[in-house]
């Protein structure tokens, strides 16, 4: 029982500082997305085309969190953007107080738009608030078509949802028809984006949906 | 300092459990091996190819670890050996006490291996000590070559590496010789198997590594 009690109390503190940051980031009319996956789904491939077909119209800022490495940051600071590397090492998800450190570097008056990819992991990201507007699950088709109802809780958590690397539909057993019935099924009011980010096809949808919906 | 309190009373209670494992799996003469990977990586796929081609020659078992559904111990089930399936309702990793739960359903005196499939997550399980022989970590091609550095504890974890969906590369940015250079910087020691679970190509190392180096 007691370990259950101090998870709680962990969650609860949590939610403490996402609450604030939320506050925070609301105040200074900064939309923020948790994009949500495993390794290799292409998260950062997915900024970085984001971050180039937004250039110049939206402002836009990067926090990267990762067990190890900082390979990531270095990639997205490439496309002109402010970028703040979280290092977790070995923790398996972001936290709200982490972020709180990581939006403390960055000028927040200067942003319209602050995306946070969260460690590559499909289940404990999904468990923890960082104050953002919403969090975006991203998958990718080699992955399987299966995975809404095999990682649930994340598919619950994310109002968005992304299939990447639609490109390597030929060569892959995927069922784009029962994935979407399967995240429909985990979460029946989801908007659901299909695109590769090898190939940019499919990202007019995602990015005129950053600029019209979920910018005021 | 609480929670770093309990943290660690949790890993040093679920190492007694795991040494307990260890010991009555020995004292049955199974070896057992936990495949750690991300979701989707083709942990499954591998156990059934695997499966398929010992079939008759080696008495297998599967434990499937998964965070929701039994739809892989169905898959597993297909292939005529024993399987117990742990949903783990949301937790991240399989942990020895629930290892044990399912060895109790086992009939271990007629077993010589015993694959433990743990939940799709490259981080959490790689933590945690089940009373395995050894840790198998499992990547496929459409990952990326950079994750050996990026997730290391698993690949350190592991002594043994499988990279999956080889029959992709003409598909994906994927180098073959980085991801090697990666996982030797990781783990100098690992064993390292190249495959396909679609197409069988690499099975025949790694069957009779089974069959010929973990087996007695």
């Amino acid at each position: 029982m007691e370990i259950i009690t101090v998870e709680r109390r962990i969650l609860e503190k949590n939610e403490d500082i996402a609450k604030e940051n939320r506050e925070i980031l609301r105040g200074k009319n900064v939309r923020t997305l948790d994009l949500l996956s495993s390794p290799g789904s292409g998260k950062t491939a997915i900024l970085e085309q984001t971050l180039d077909l937004l250039a110049g119209r939206i402002r836009m800022a990067v926090i990267e969190g990762d067990v190890q490495t900082d390979n990531d940051a270095r990639r997205i600071a490439k496309h002109g953007v402010p970028v703040v590397q979280i290092i977790t090492h070995g923790g398996c998800h972001l936290d709200a107080r982490l972020v709180r450190s990581a939006m403390d570097s960055l000028a927040l008056d200067d942003l319209d738009i602050l995306f946070i990819e969260n460690v590559g992991n499909l289940v404990c990201p999904a468990a923890f608030d960082l104050g953002e507007d919403e969090k975006v699950v991203i998958l990718s088709v080699t992955e399987g078509d299966d995975k809404p109802l095999k990682y649930p809780l994340a598919f619950r958590a994310a109002k968005t949802c992304i299939l990447n690397k639609t490109d390597l539909l030929p060569h892959v057993e995927f069922r784009s028809e029962v994935f979407r019935e399967n995240v429909f099924r985990i979460n029946p009011k989801a908007t659901l984006f299909e695109m590769s980010a090898k190939t940019k096809e499919g990202f007019g949808a995602w990015t005129a949906w950053l600029s019209d919906t979920l910018l005021p």
